[in-house]
């Protein structure tokens, strides 16, 4: 925020300043004047959003100046260099109610602790359903406490029109990091004397690029808001979709942006899919249309993915494939579902003639002309390693009728995707498609410090883009269709070296185990590849997870844990749990082979999981406007690539 | 390896498979006859090359056959589809004598631990300075033990022969990773709302690439082996510098191989730098030009650098620039030092007419027409932190004169670089220049844990590129200058959030100090640059190193350590110390502030340090022939770009 202070605000501002860092008040908001989208905004041009001002009177804590609640804020935008104009006359708006409300926060952790809340009273408004055509610098000024002003710097791009991919592909690996990509090669490929005799269908993309995944008021993104970046051109704060974060109550009333699935539909009336290995409702897939400051709202957002945002006028995007997990939101509670409105969603989705897919066999003969909601399990997806080596892990109640059988008959995230891409092909016809294909336990097996699993699933991201590729080039539908890689943040993930684990075994002392590690040239080859023949058809997996000689790898940012760098071969690791009725987590005993190092955490005692990382993560291109995506950029620039190579920008506004 | 094995053999190999990934008999050769360069080996074409080749005969372990040791072993090599000659005949070379010695390996750890070595007899031969000329797959096998045969294919790469660059800049940041990169993004640079408001230097290059860096022989790489694989196009072993690692006792014996600045200048006579802010004879800039197993050979590498290889016909390269520290491996033993023939190395450099510096303000003033040595401390330079925060630290016994007084005048990456390429230029002419520039201390601080000294050093090297930008555009020779920037190899560092150091401070438990760790949206904004005003004239360096939040940032491979995630103000961290006498390392109860939270390690208890890690590292590239390094590929090809750039190609001999 650009800040035209009176000389109370900027002794606040001073004192905020040197406290800062402090749990925020409100995250992108430093000063009482609050502007929603912020300063330093982007937009595509003609997309659509709502706007959010708050005036806050912090009551008590550092920020508290004495002031009354200001009810009589001002709101005006102007292009920058032209006169500005107040926001009603710029968007031809009626003037919305005033809302007022109040909410508490903790400036730091002291605080926290001797639970000494400070209290803020807010005035706000809302203006719904905006849009600005002409490219430029536009500046919007919230005035307020008597001559305090915050100014908002947006910048609408200017993107050629011209449509330049029919279809695009987003593959997300979610958490998925280089250091990741590199091990996943090295356990699923062979080398001699250092050369890598296959590679990563990653590897062979022609344009590479790093993007920034931070979030708009914290360094560590989650899923939720750096999928909405990706998906609006706009980042914002950790736990949102497609909103910007307000400070009122109601987790559905934030000020949404558009997202590049909805402004495809509306300008095009190109198709969209949903795929992921998560639970449907799960940050990375609900961010294609979701709208809400709790990605926790699991039933609203798997109505929203059928019926639209819920009590406001936004774009609709009939959703012609969403396959994953997330049975539970689906069947109703009579089941021991937990569904919007208790509803049935099979039911909803089939009344909106959606065919209803439950496991695999269903999926590879369902219908290309028809709609599919494919939910194959209660929460997420069994893993590539339990669905393919360790087979019993999959004897547990998760069938996604509800009937408390098991979900065996599960479906890999290749099988989905060529599924999704047939029927959008079939369905979309010239208009082409945007189909997001997220392998989602990358992530949530590096939060488990599950390494094995983890690169499993990035194994079978991997194994899925070559088979779409060799797909698409079978229907020549190549050249046509920009195919892009990348993850949404990373876990501090990488590999040191090698593990012996049979004489990690032999040992009874800790410190002596730590002797069967071994580093730089005894670390020496993988023996993931190397011993014997290979079990599985396609030899980009690993033909033994437990041989005697493993990986040497791991997270930086643990709870206490007991190591010993093998596989979980009883399905997906437990690191740590908490002493009964607390939330005191220590390193679980029946972690591993109970013969592994003790180590202590680094994690706030509360955590049982790794948490995710700042590096920036990579951005694999192929096809139409590839060139685009080289070097290191922000990760909304990925929307506005996306926008631009959709030619998505609108100078001027519609015909009515 | 592609082995045609006798019965015999066959069974060891199976049993060497079964058991395979214990300590190595000899790392590029899993069978009992060797050749080196070994199968899978590329070449440039005209690039002169050793071979040495060994039989081994196993006396015990689980390799001895019976056998005895063939000393009659014959070697030939043929282009693909064409018939095979003696390899003398092939390069018309006479046959060299038979050599024989013997060496002893542990299998695996449970024999390291029971003291039984396996001993191996060898018979081997060298074939010193060759080159194949003639670009396509050539076949050497060599037959031993009564018709076994080890076959090894070499690839003579067919490159143009034309030049497109007339200069090649070479920066390495040592161990740097792309999480480094992004950690220093974040505290060197603001943002405001998610959005930079200035990037680094590499940000801006318009060129991405990965490059794998794993050894010829161990998936971990050391610097010494992964800066000969980038300087010739050859993987070798950890400690290797531009050799394959026979396993006779000699280290200066082992097959050479030719690097690019020996190339570049016996071809065009193209002039050669070294900068870096280690010691000199260490092995990144050691890798220009010397030839060892063992990198840790400083006197007689000092001595390469000046005079090159002993005792063998090689290509002679006078350096026009050598910056660095160092300092002990020049001043005769009289004052300390510890010098090749005890000689003192300034005067022998002075001998060949080189300016001898030792402070910043000389090196500033030193004439742009004559070679330079400046050699301006001992063991590696002092780091940014220190030269410009914590100067105080400067008051060590490290003058480069060896006169016990301290370095205090040490100039940084930045003047050394500048200063570098102006005298390259000048003597150079139109020849054009290879410089290589080195951020050492990425490397060295991470090993040490040393996060914020590393963060500074990579923000000096980002410092350095964007002023050898400027400084190339402003003589106009940027157009000309192919700019990489790159690393060697990782370690395992990410950034995870950020501490609260005075909460942390306040707590006397370990767990409870823990909770100072702030995850998600509750790491909030960097503090490094936003409490006051720039302490520096340059921008791109934190204002402050000791704010309230830290970042909360970490190794994987880590020693017994106490971390309090603040910065080390007395100087670079010495994480763990061994017990008096002992290699059994603790915290180091000095560690810090005291009140850091204990942590175990997991790296063996002898280890003091970190290790490095698997990760890709990132490549930049600006200029001539930059779209030769985007995507992902291995570290071997940046040699390959970077001949081709050169136009180093020959295809035919040279006319006698």
């Amino acid at each position: 925020m650009k800040c035209t202070c009176s000389i109370v605000a900027a002794a606040a501002l001073l004192l905020n300043a040197v406290s800062a860092q402090t749990f925020r008040r409100l995250g992108a908001c430093p000063t009482l004047g609050c502007v929603f989208p912020p300063d330093q905004a982007d937009f595509l041009a003609g997309q659509y959003f709502d706007i959010r001002l708050e005036v806050h009177q912090p009551v008590n804590g550092s920020e508290a100046i004495g002031l009354p609640l200001d009810e009589k804020f001002t709101f005006t935008i102007g292009k920058k260099g032209a006169a500005s104009k107040p926001v009603t006359e710029y968007f031809k708006l009626q003037e919305p109610k005033l809302e007022k409300w109040n909410f508490t926060w903790f400036e730091d952790l002291f605080a926290r602790d001797a639970k000494k809340p400070s209290l803020v009273n807010v005035a706000s408004k809302a203006y719904r359903r905006v849009a600005i055509y002409e490219p430029g610098e536009y500046t919007a000024t919230l005035t307020y406490n008597n001559g305090s002003s915050t100014e908002a710097t947006w910048t609408i791009r200017d993107l050629a029109e011209e449509r330049k991919a029919k279809n695009i592909i987003l593959f997300i690996g979610d958490g998925m990091t280089t250091n990741m990509i590199t091990a996943a090669r090295l356990i699923g490929h062979k080398s001699i004397n250092g050369k890598y005799q296959s590679l990563l269908a990653m590897d062979k993309f022609p344009v590479l690029g790093h993007q920034m995944t931070h979030s708009i008021d914290s360094f560590i993104t989650d899923s939720a808001n750096s999928a909405a970046a990706l998906n609006t051109g706009h980042k914002s704060t950790v736990n949102c979709l497609n909103v910007y974060a307000d400070s009122s109550i109601n987790p559905f009333d934030d000020p949404k942006v558009e997202t590049i699935a909805e402004i495809f539909h509306r300008l095009t009336g190109g198709h969209i899919g949903i795929v992921s290995t998560a639970y449907i409702a799960d940050a990375t897939p609900a961010a294609l249309v979701a709208h809400t400051r709790n990605r926790g709202a699991y039933e609203a957002i798997v109505d929203q993915l059928l019926n639209g945002v819920q009590n406001y006028t936004w774009t609709d995007v009939p959703i012609d494939v969403i396959f994953g997990g997330g049975a539970e939101q689906f069947y109703p509670p009579s089941l021991g579902g937990k569904t919007y409105q208790n509803k049935n969603y099979y039911d909803e989705f089939a009344k909106q003639k959606y065919q209803i897919i439950q496991n695999r066999t269903s999926l590879l003969s369902a219908k290309n002309s028809e709609k599919a909601l494919g939910i194959f399990t209660v929460s997420n997806m069994a893993k590539w390693l339990d669905r393919n080596v360790y087979r019993q892990n999959l004897n547990q109640s998760l069938s996604p009728a509800g009937d408390k059988k098991p979900a065996l008959d599960q479906p890999g995230l290749k099988e989905m995707t060529l599924k999704a891409i047939d029927i959008l092909q079939e369905r979309s016809g010239d208009k082409g498609y945007f189909l997001l294909s997220e392998a989602a336990s990358i992530d949530k097996m590096m939060h488990v410090l599950d390494y094995d699993r983890a690169l499993g699933e990035l194994l079978e991201l991997d194994d899925t883009i070559k088979a779409t590729i060799a797909h698409l080039n079978s229907t020549n539908c190549l050249k046509e269709t920009l195919i892009l890689v990348t993850a949404d943040h990373g876990h501090g993930f990488d590999v040191m070296g090698s593990v012996d684990t049979h004489y990690l075994a032999a040992q009874n002392v800790d410190r002596k185990k730590r002797d069967a590690v071994g580093t730089y040239e005894q670390s020496g080859l993988s023996q993931y590849i190397n011993t014997g023949n290979l079990t599985y058809t396609d030899s980009n997996f690993p033909s033994n997870w437990s041989p005697r000689y493993t990986l040497f790898q791991g997270l930086m940012a643990d709870p206490d844990r007991r190591e010993d760098w093998s596989v979980h071969k009883d399905g997906p690791r437990l690191p740590a749990v908490a002493a009964n009725g607390t939330k005191d987590n220590y390193a679980n005993p029946r972690d591993g082979s109970g013969k592994g190092i003790l180590l202590n955490g680094t994690l706030p005692v509360g955590d049982d999981q790794g948490v995710h990382s700042l590096t920036d993560v990579p951005v694999f291109a192929m096809g139409p406007c590839q060139e685009l995506f080289g070097g290191v950029y922000n990760s909304i620039d990925i929307f506005y690539n996306m926008a631009e190579c959709f030619g998505l920008g609108r100078g001027t506004p519609p015909k009515q």
